[in-house]
């Protein structure tokens, strides 16, 4: 692994790319998986790198969502394996009932196995997506497969990092979609339920939080949020501090 | 090599994302240039994607300084080379004193000859890089390695794609930075005497035409130009038609 010094300014940054180099070298993410990252970087520049109050504001509602859900399931692929997965463990440990399936655009058997590894070393167990049985309509062979025990039977599911066709095919399905996504505009952010514009990292142990002491009944619009989260980012874009 | 058929509304974007791949199995890319062609990516989503008067304003500039420069010299890392090798064989095409120089972030000896090899394929010659004579002050271990009669001793540098790390040592010594970074926001952006907010292959023979047809002399402000862009960018992240 390369050298970064701790004098550099974006060292944390610089490390986190480091270890998705390390996670696709490893087997766990796809190369695609680092362009993706890459996209996301660059709407976290414009949260200047901190959860906006619109991602409080969407993680409250989403923590009730979850915790209401007769089958909550976390969808795990590559990327939010290797940046998040004690993350992911310690949410499901705020929702013992929160079901963890591996579930890729890119699947291979070698990687879904290896991602259930990944996670076994962090401390889950019970890790569904080796043994798909059912299917999600709309999405083609591979990338289709899931589990009836996880995402398949599932009412609420957290998509975190996860492309726009999913997310709308599990829409169809009547299930309730919670994401997480930097980006305000994708197709994702835009067609789930709830959309944390959030850093994963930075989102997860909030999320985990909330499931701990979970917050009062209130009115969600996630329209309203997105369109709140896109103006701050313009306002980033555009503040004569920077 | 996938397929991609040209009525795909993505091709050209998902042929460079194939590029970029094979550059990486080639050993040009370090896996982290994947990541930060993702961030541009994103950046290049809020510029609709096409070259803007902004940065038609700081080509023209850029022409001017590079064609009045001493020692002109264009810094070339792992993406420059994946992305645009030809462009900047054309660039030097455009300007016969412009010296052509490898200067990398994740330095091996391997990936320099591996590079220069690219570069000469594609009609490059007399590249520096291979065997470093000097060092830019300010920057740690192998990054501030250079060449006396390429980086070391330029007067006006173009490195586009390069980290802030690096365009802040260049500036430090004296020297007229010029970059192509499609984030405004950048250090390298904000800390570049002019600075091209444009996608690398999009800006490089807009660049050698100005260098072919040089634009009358013109008062050029970098931050007024890059406020400009950052206006554009936002206008866009907040459009209702999204």
């Amino acid at each position: 692994m390369t050298n970064i010094p701790d004098s550099h300014p974006r060292a944390k940054s610089l490390r986190v790319r480091e270890a998705m180099k390390a996670a696709v070298d490893a087997g766990l993410v796809h190369g695609t998986g680092l362009i993706a990252h890459g996209r996301g970087e660059a709407f976290d520049y414009l949260l200047g790198e901190q959860t906006p109050p619109e991602a409080k504001e969407a993680i409250r509602h989403a923590a009730r969502l979850l915790s209401n859900a007769k089958q909550p399931v976390l969808s795990l692929n590559g990327n939010v394996v290797a940046l998040a997965a004690r993350q992911c463990v310690a949410l499901q440990g705020a929702l013992p009932d929160l079901r963890l399936e591996v579930n890729l655009f890119h699947r291979t058997p070698a990687r879904v196995e290896a991602l259930i590894r990944a996670l076994g070393q962090v401390g889950a167990s019970n890790v569904l997506g080796m043994h798909p049985d059912a299917r999600i309509p709309g999405l083609d062979s591979d990338r289709g497969q899931c589990c009836q025990a996880g995402i398949g039977g599932a009412d609420v599911v957290l998509v975190p990092l996860e492309d726009g066709d999913r997310c709308q095919a599990l829409k169809a399905m009547g299930k309730t979609v919670i994401t997480i996504d930097l980006n305000p505009l994708s197709r994702t952010a835009r067609s789930a339920d709830v959309t944390i514009v959030d850093e994963l990292t930075r989102a997860l142990p909030l999320l985990e939080a909330a499931l701990e002491d979970l917050p009062p009944p209130a009115d969600y619009d996630n329209n309203a949020v997105l369109a709140r989260v896109r103006l701050r980012m313009a306002a980033l874009m555009t503040s004569p501090d920077l």
